[in-house]
């Protein structure tokens, strides 16, 4: 089911400036056991998003509403609900006009199949050749200007290899095409600090809270590629995935360690 | 008029990656005295974009009937003609499948309104707070990612200015949001070079070429913003207003040199 502006429609209008500029947000939320997944802190992110891009963005109980009808629609299944919020349509070039309105479209989508047993024995990743773009202003956020990713996950189509680290311009990594990244060194969990680039997951804000309430330290710092591949555990996240225990990066390998397993069945308490 | 693949049709497939992703390209080219300006400058920086992005584009033949096609549409009126090419539809996630189709968006639009005077009298221009982001890869072609452009576009209202400057994270000028930049020192045209940001305009080639045949120098460099305002002349150039001499930036107010008025005039006779 697709909804546009809250009317079953499954095109959009070529002035919509999510198309010609991608200016606009997303948000990708896996519907299970009968609820939207974190869904709070899924919202929390798309209005922190258009504010920072100064999307006047004033429908969240018209989404509210939507999400629920499109949840229902999947009834008793499992599946991935994607909002798209753009500026809306018009303006000339790249000033919006004042009044214009903000476009939602919310669609369902099947549960992608990822192996089951990810989650379990681990995954292996690569080292993307392309590096993020930096900006501080549009760092964190999960906006439509996602060329980076693109590139980065076209690198490789070797079905082995589930995901792809990318660094920065000053070699340190930031996240994965699709996911956040977390290493783990003598016990404590660090993961990159994101104020230049990278995307503030869901599934990572909720892995800080968890460690915090595990009394697991956790911090977000710079990370050199050097001293991440030296650590004692790796894992990776997503709203989709959950958590992936990293197994091997470029021919390196890591144990799935006990701090990863923490995690994973501490997460596993809170979405069952 | 719009064309989508060769279709009248007004609406896009909310599925197409241009939408989700932003993941293709754009030209925006004026329709003036009945001829396309500098079409083949904008066909060749498309492919090239497509060939960087690795966007299978192989519908240049069909690109060109519907480009005549919209141009006739407009019979004896002038008026811009937009290109879009996205990477097509479909893909899981920023893996796109293998077979999948570019999609060739072709829409006219009105020539924008803007002030006749410009030209002749210059304009005044503001420093835009918001910096580019800096990725070699994606550095000098026109893409869909446009987020930058945009906010940078938004920091202002005032009618009065016509253009913001654009620096990079090391305050070197890059661009203005919609236009390239030059500045002349001792008889000299400079012009920011643009390998890890900024997009190489058409008419900027255009303009590189002219100066080439008047035997004026001109060179592409960092440019530090102290240098750039420091310079005898400036002037702004893009596809749709030609060249439009800086009088002013942030109250220094600069005179309208000869060298400017040099290029305007080669300008002219090769676009008239």
């Amino acid at each position: 089911m697709i909804l546009i502006n809250g009317l079953h429609d499954d095109k959009l209008a070529i002035s919509d400036r999510g198309l010609q500029y991608g200016d606009g947000l997303f948000e990708t939320i896996p519907y299970r056991f009968g609820k939207l997944e974190f869904l709070e802190a899924h919202i929390a992110r798309l209005i922190d998003g258009c504010r920072r891009l100064n999307i006047k963005f004033s429908q969240a109980e018209a989404l509210r509403n939507e999400l629920n009808q499109v949840s229902q629609s999947l009834g008793d299944n499992d599946g991935i609900i994607k909002i798209i919020i753009t500026r809306g349509s018009g303006g000339r070039g790249y000033l919006a006009n004042q009044g214009v309105e903000p476009t939602r479209i919310i669609s369902t989508h099947p549960s992608p199949i990822y192996p089951a047993q990810h989650s379990q024995t681990g995954v292996k990743i690569r080292l993307c050749t392309h590096t993020l773009s930096e900006n501080s202003t549009l760092a964190g956020i999960k906006h439509l200007n996602r060329l980076d990713q693109i590139i980065a996950r076209n690198e490789w189509v070797d079905t082995d290899i589930a995901e792809g680290l990318m660094l920065d311009q000053a070699n340190c990594v930031i996240e994965g095409t699709m996911s956040n990244v977390f290493m783990v060194k003598s016990g404590k969990i660090v993961t990159p600090l994101l104020d230049k680039s990278g995307v503030a997951g869901i599934m990572r804000g909720q892995i800080i809270l968890l460690a915090n309430k595990l009394n697991i330290s956790i911090t977000e710092t710079k990370i050199h590629l050097d001293d991440f591949v030296a650590a004692d555990e790796i894992f990776i996240s997503n709203s989709v995935i959950g958590i992936w225990p990293v197994t091997e990066i470029e021919n390196k390998t890591y144990l799935i360690g006990p701090i990863t397993q923490k995690i994973q069945h501490a997460l596993q308490q809170v979405t069952k």
